[in-house]
Parts: structure tokens; C-alpha cells; sequence
């Protein structure tokens, strides 16, 4: 393969600048190694994390991942993006069958909403990954930021149809779609930390109960 | 990758042999050190910081630091159970503030209890470098997960009086301690990434209010 780029060729790259790279995710062998990458990075951090590693998941040479990615930041953006963006995706589909369901089914609703938001290991790796990177590189901090903003902008246009109340009070639903989000965090982290010990699961359907009982009384 | 630490003077330590070190945090050096460590922790996370740098902070030379903590994974695993135990310590006097006040005074008293298990700056910062840090470091995991359990077992234990309920349901306190610690690390993580744009405090009283309806339900 005729590669532009070399490992030792790979320029020092701002993340800044690094970040607007246009990254084809339609392309299957992009897609792989972002899928790669979300795995090697969630279990063993971005910086104990190596290109060739990652090259290695895929049987790909080093090389070829840098054909792709010019740099690892450039790639812990991207693949912060894409799983994020997934992780949007199963929300939105979620919520839309939430709203197609009969207001019997909300409580399901709420299940679907739990199973979809419910971040797999690899995602809470990830997360956990991306917010202590943060603090080092503000381009990584800027898109978590607006990633989040993005999933609590969607909770709160589908809470109305998945809790099946009028969409009246704005700051309410802002707060909820805070406040789902931090529970959904807050028991993923639970989870990674503790394993069977803590029952997830158990402390999420108190909350979908209050939440409920809460919705009902206005 | 990445440990700043100047690699001819600081020895290959197993964490695990390094943990269980006696260290006196009666001893006002040894505080300001701890604290002072938890704060650069916080700030560029462990393996950007130096045992020289923690030093600076308080004008004590890097040898100094040595002598205290034989190494920086020693030094971290100190910081947390320190850190971490303060953070109890806050907790367990909210609640046995919550348990002389009036009945009426409830409200007041979970409000107390947000004020103290609300994560400060420093400690958001530390946590999401343990959680971070626990998928490289088994000791460091267990202890963090150890520590969640104690502070959930204190939520549960003070949950009947500041609820104002009677503790008939076991499974029932531990899901809800399990639920408040989650809103509170969700919370925390949503405020350190996104700041004034998130109104965390907003979030928190609408899950009190929704803790005490459903503990006024049964």
C-alpha cells in the first residue's frame, strides 16, 4: 500500500488542528479501526495505547492506521465521536419507539430508554478515559461537553412522549434530562468500580419508579 | 508512558507492596503533603505529576516527599484513602446532624446532606483519576470500590432518619444509597465538564423531591 505517511514521518499534529480532519466513518475499514481503538483504549487508557496495538486488533500494520490517522490524538477525537454518536443513535431510536408505543407501554419505554443509555464496558471505559484526558486537552473536553449537551438536548425532547406528560415546564425537563444522565453516568461508573457487588439494575428501576410517580403527579 | 518522574531516582515499586505502608495523617507534614498532592492530582492527573512539583507546592524539597512516601504509587493510594475518608467523615456528620434535627427540619437536612457529599473541585478531579488510574492499578480498584461500599452503607444507614422513614426495607435503603451516590458522581462529572452550562443544583433538588414523595409513599 502506496501510504502517504509513514510512522516515522507522522507529524507532531495540534490536536486543535488534528480535530476537523475529515474521517470517512462509512468506510469499513475506518470503521473497524475506530471500533478497534474504542476497545484498546477502554481497557488500557489512551496513553498505555499504542497505533501498532491497535493495528494488531485488526491484523493491520501500524502503518495502515496512520494512513488513516495521522496522529493518536486525531484518533481519540474520532473515536470519542463515533461511539458517542452510536450511543446517540440507540437513544434516538429508543425515543422514537417510545413514542410510537401505546401509552400502556410507557414503562417498556423506559426499559428500551435504560437498555439504549446504558453504556457498555467498553463505553464507560472509554468515558471514564475521555474525562480525565480532558483536563489536558480542551479539544477532547470541548466535544465531550457538547456530546453531552447533545444527549440531554434528546432526553428532554423525548421525556414528554416516554414519561407521557405535556412538554409545559422547559426547566423541568432540563433538570430531569440532567439528572437521568448523571444516574446513567453515576451507575456506569458503579458498575466498572464494583461489578456484581452493586445491583445497577435494582437502583435504576427505584429511580424509573420515582420518576414515574413524579411525572403522574404533575 | 508519560510518568514524569525522573526515572533514575524513583525505584520500580509494586503498588501492591507499597500500599500497605504505615502513614501517620496526624502528622501535620504528612497532611499537607496529602493535600497538597490530592490538589495537583486534580489538576494534571497522576502521571503528569511529580513527587518535585507536590513538594514545591508547601517549599519542601523532593527528598522530603520521599521520605514520607517511598514512591508515587504509594503516594496515590494514600491521597485517596485520605481524601476519601474526609468525605466520609463530612457525610456521617451530615447525617448525624440529620438525625438531631426536628422532623420538620428534613428538608433541611438532605440539603445538608447534598452540601456534604457534593464533590468538591478537588475531589471530582481525583476520583476521575482513580476510576481512571483503577484499570491499571488492582489496588488502587479495590480500594475504590471498598470505599463506595462504606460511604453506600452510610447513606443507607442515615437514609431512615433523614427520610423521615422506618428502615423496614433493607433492599430498598440499598438501592436508594446505591441511586443518591450515582446522582452524586453523575452530577459532579456533569459540572466538571461542562461547567456554568449545567444546573447541577437544579438536578439535585428535583431528585430530592422526588426521594422524599416516594418516601412519603412508603
Amino acid at each position: 500500500m502506496n501510504t502517504a505517511e509513514s510512522p516515522t514521518q507522522v507529524k507532531a499534529e495540534n490536536p486543535d488542528t488534528a480535530a476537523p480532519r475529515a474521517v470517512d466513518w462509512e468506510n469499513p475499514r475506518v470503521a473497524a479501526i475506530l471500533s478497534a481503538a474504542a476497545k484498546c483504549f477502554a481497557r488500557k487508557g489512551f496513553s498505555a495505547t499504542t497505533l501498532a496495538e491497535i493495528g494488531k486488533e485488526l491484523g493491520l500494520r501500524k502503518s495502515i492506521v496512520h494512513y488513516y490517522f495521522a496522529s493518536k490524538a486525531a484518533l481519540i477525537h474520532e473515536v470519542q465521536s463515533f461511539t458517542y454518536h452510536k450511543h446517540l443513535d440507540r437513544l434516538r431510536q429508543a425515543i422514537v419507539g417510545a413514542g410510537e408505543a401505546s401509552a400502556a407501554a410507557a414503562p417498556n419505554a423506559l426499559a428500551a430508554l435504560w437498555e439504549a443509555i446504558q453504556t457498555d464496558k467498553t463505553g464507560t471505559g472509554l468515558n471514564i478515559e475521555v474525562w480525565s484526558a480532558a483536563r489536558r486537552d480542551t479539544e477532547l473536553k470541548r466535544r465531550a461537553s457538547a456530546l453531552q449537551r447533545d444527549a440531554r438536548k434528546l432526553v428532554a425532547e423525548g421525556l414528554p412522549e416516554i414519561l407521557g406528560v405535556s412538554a409545559t415546564d422547559e426547566a423541568k425537563l432540563k433538570g430531569l434530562s440532567t439528572l437521568i444522565l448523571a444516574v446513567v453516568n453515576g451507575l456506569a461508573v458503579a458498575e466498572y468500580l464494583e461489578g456484581e457487588e452493586v445491583d445497577v439494575n435494582a437502583a435504576f428501576q427505584l429511580f424509573l419508579g420515582q420518576l414515574r410517580s413524579s411525572a403522574r403527579q404533575g
